[in-house]
């Protein structure tokens, strides 16, 4: 069989309009998240989905930690279709009320999306409620109104620079971790207490709906530097021990190549490297990242 | 590097407890699917969802396939969240009744199940009621008891053998296609066009809320065979045509090998191969099946 050529056409593998198939191999999700090291995507479509009639935020403070992250598990194991649930830390809080003019109470927070028809809202409001307050919710608050729900959202997303500017200078050296929502409160309480006997700061978030979280570790210099990545390895194998992934959403790169090694064992780690040999046979597609190949 | 051994631990791989990761390359949906062609799965973890708390099925019969398949597409974009529908036509209908002991108008109809909580699932009904009337749906029937629901899906998994029943001695071809779902009633009508002007008795179902359906074409020899085998090659040229796929859900197996070099093309097949020829080096998972590997 002859190799591929330097360069293909893999837009159209991308192409797809239909809502499954079971032609030949998964070469859609074999390219996405591939960071670049098999092919270049040149095309991609989207499918959306329509905006709901309703929509509604709730804010929900908690005395710790692990009340706010076992209401999260309680609401999905109730079946409650919630469209977002959000964690931020303690300092995730203090940094968004200066960052966005906000006056939540600096505790363990959910952010919980719920959409439907009024009706729907208002039943998932009805059970996301009672099931927050048996697990000690202080402070339980909804915003209905677009303007008002945008304010919001936009707060958690400017959470990186709201973290940012609690330490003025600093760097974020970001973190990314996912395990199964049964391990979250666990892993997301162990983690929490590793950074606060640290010299970092490190406000946390997560998609805890995913049980997936993040930390930024705000550096000033090289030896916070160097405490930082080990705190963020140290993250990582919380995670695979659990059973979890050392990364949710951000990829492997060049920084966790090793813990990529780590989670996959030698055995995922070739199948990785054939597959990426047999189809970029130069080493030209991003070359040096995710995997190790001798040139 | 050195080749795979012919053996190689797969089971590893596909054992991931969290909800997402983007921990190198995506073998878990690479190796489902691939029909043990470039290794065997000998552990599998599936995700538990729960039981929702309310369950309906309707019966919706129409005066046309047209209008049934036009009610599901606008169930699907009012946002209706359908748990099921079921697609049916008059000849599956008549076999079901026989088959089934049910006593259903010999029309097309729509089996759709809606589940969450009662209030939710009334409103639910409400909507899809008014969808199907506005297509001109001439009976409407529901089924909440358990014992009722499970005779109707256990007439729908019966489809086969009912389908085989109303020509006794024959054998049947199965079909399968999945197209994007604003081009399904054109070519679930040009399928049924082709199919009743053929000698071939053949009764169509659909997982119509993906855009997926099948055919069950009826065979007593060589002859009527050899026209389905062109029936079913239509079919999937007409769903290719549309930027459909020529399998939703039963794979390429040896049967589909050329409709699976039409649908992805030399480059598409070409990535196939070389990832088989990388995880398999000798050839021997489940060979000769899905795409050609010149020995």
């Amino acid at each position: 069989e002859r190799p591929l050529k330097d360069t293909i056409h893999v837009s159209k593998l991308l192409f797809f309009l239909f809502r499954k198939t079971s032609a030949g191999y998964n070469l859609t999700n074999l390219f996405v998240g591939s960071e670049g090291t098999l092919g270049i995507i040149t095309e991609a479509t989207l499918r959306l989905y329509g905006i709901p009639e309703s929509t509604t935020v709730l804010v929900c403070s908690f005395p710790t930690i692990d009340s706010a992250v076992t209401s999260t598990v309680e609401m999905l194991q109730a079946g409650v279709p919630v469209a977002r649930v959000e964690f931020l830390d303690d300092l995730s809080l203090e940094a968004a009320n200066k960052y966005s003019h906000l006056s939540y109470p600096v505790l363990p927070t959910l952010f919980i999306e719920l959409t439907g028809s009024p009706q729907s809202v208002e039943e998932q409001t009805e059970i996301v409620g009672s099931i927050v307050k048996d697990n000690g919710c202080s402070e339980f608050t909804w915003e209905e109104e677009p303007e008002r729900r945008s304010k919001l959202w936009k707060a958690r997303h400017d959470w990186w620079y709201a973290g940012l500017a609690l330490k003025p200078g600093a760097k974020g050296y970001a973190t990314d971790v996912c395990v199964p929502i049964s391990k979250l409160p666990q892993v997301l309480l162990e983690t929490k207490e590793e950074l606060m006997s640290s010299p970092i700061l490190a406000p946390i978030i997560g998609h805890v709906g995913d049980g997936n979280f993040h930390s930024m570790l705000l550096v000033s210099n090289d030896e916070e530097l160097s405490i930082a990545k080990q705190l963020a390895i140290n993250m990582a194998r919380r995670a695979l021990k659990v059973g979890g992934t050392c990364t949710g959403e951000h990829g492997i790169g060049r920084g966790k190549m090793t813990l990529l090694e780590e989670e996959y064992g030698p055995t995922g780690i070739q199948v990785m490297k054939n597959i990426k040999q047999s189809l970029d046979p130069n080493g030209i597609m991003n070359p040096g990242k995710i995997i190790h190949i001798q040139s």
